[in-house]
């Protein structure tokens, strides 16, 4: 699945640099270096290209992180070790954890989609944000949850939600870029071919009904109504291009022409 | 990160058995049986339990699939294998594929946030729906996606939009199992307490404001009015809960006797 976006960033391709501006993504205490090379493929995909690091397990660089990231190894490259998660926040403005269970805690937990929508608000109001993930196993402790102003909880299936740690960046580096792209829900590719007018469609009726009153397939005149409609709403559904007008024309006549 | 969710699911999380008649994920020639896994992973996460495999390139069954897929094991065991991908869509109603690039094709063209709906919506009419996705290098040929009715492609980074196997599946699932659910944007996690009434909040102004004449911190009487509308805006945004006002007078009452 390929992106069709555009709309921040060049479609060229040219540019390799990601988006600027987004959510710092801080991995606490990782443990498998392909995990955090996983978790920088995602965090590229969707334009985010901060790491931060906080007592990666297996020490940092890692060639696993590398490999793993494929074309993302720029992340791997750039992201920065800490010895606590405070030093990794201290010049954020606003921090969420994406949370692994409840707590005796009051604090806001956001779906990813509303966290997505308001890490873009406050990216447009100047804020730098960061979002923490914890270790595979445990997730967050309750001293970094404590750093963080709202939790992220995904509403997964209860009896199994536990992510992957580099799905767990992807829906939240997804969510926010979603939340500030503008792509067309849905679009129909055309190719060099252009949508048919009534006209076509038109033409290709009385084209088709013509040959289908010739061969007697509408002979019952009380059904010819009903029977028109159904046939006509089958290529209506189509949304038909021009080129392909002609090409059922085409084959209308060469049916027809081998029927003598 | 993990769910909190459970509007379709019973919270106990003593059913493993995965949501019904979502979308069957069919994975056309994968290569790796560690994609495979993950991929069956978030399935499963996602409440989808139905995986099927053409031509899987290291042969079925995979030990590293069962090992990457963890508590999704189940969905890993009864994966099914088909020679085509004819085959393994016969019996659907309706397929979409999730795209790898842009052909030479009309067809629909879906956000996965478009699809999830859509498959949703086909689901609520009883019919059977899957989504393919193709090899990871390559993705799904001409002909397979002749065999969709739609293609999705997510609007990611132009720069570097080639999602990881597993990670397009999270994406395609996720949107599905969204487009479902009712969990509420944001909530509260409260614990045992209960949001405070005005009654409180009015209270600890009382309070504070009180000590803070009495220690002279309001003593400029043109700027007063402002200054407790700026408090109070601090502890109105905090939105605290009953044990929490406790907590602030309890404070105050200390911060005062320590300065005898």
């Amino acid at each position: 699945m390929t992106g069709r976006g555009g709309d921040r960033v060049a479609e060229s391709g040219q540019t390799k640099a990601p988006l600027t501006g987004g959510p710092v993504i801080i991995l606490v205490e990782p443990q498998l270096g392909e995990n955090i090379g996983m978790a920088a493929r995602a965090m590229f995909n969707c334009g985010l290209g901060e790491l931060r690091l906080v007592r990666p397990r297996d020490g940092w660089p890692s060639t696993q992180a590398r490999r793993a990231a494929t074309g993302a190894a720029c992340v791997v490259e750039d992201a920065r070790v800490f010895e606590t998660t405070a030093e990794a926040v201290v010049d954020l403005n606003h921090v969420m954890a994406a949370s692994a269970r409840r707590r005796d805690m009051v604090q806001r937990v956001l779906t990813p989609r509303a966290a997505g929508i308001e890490l873009n608000r406050l990216m447009a109001s100047g804020a730098r944000t960061g979002v923490l993930f914890g270790p595979e196993r445990q997730g967050l402790d309750n001293d970094d949850m404590a750093l963080a102003e709202a939790a992220i909880e995904a509403p997964l299936n209860p009896a199994f939600s536990s992510l992957n740690l580099s799905q767990a960046v992807l829906l939240v580096a997804y969510e926010w870029l979603i939340a500030g792209d503008e792509t067309p829900a849905e679009i129909l590719t055309e190719g060099a071919s252009r949508p048919a007018s009534k006209a076509d469609l038109l033409g290709l009726f009385d084209h088709l009904e013509g040959e289908l009153d010739k061969c007697g397939f509408l002979r019952v005149r009380e059904k010819r109504p009903v029977m028109v409609r159904n046939i006509r709403n089958i290529f209506q559904r189509a949304r038909l291009m021009e080129h392909e007008v002609r090409a059922l024309r085409g084959i209308i006549a060469c049916l027809v022409s081998r029927e003598k």
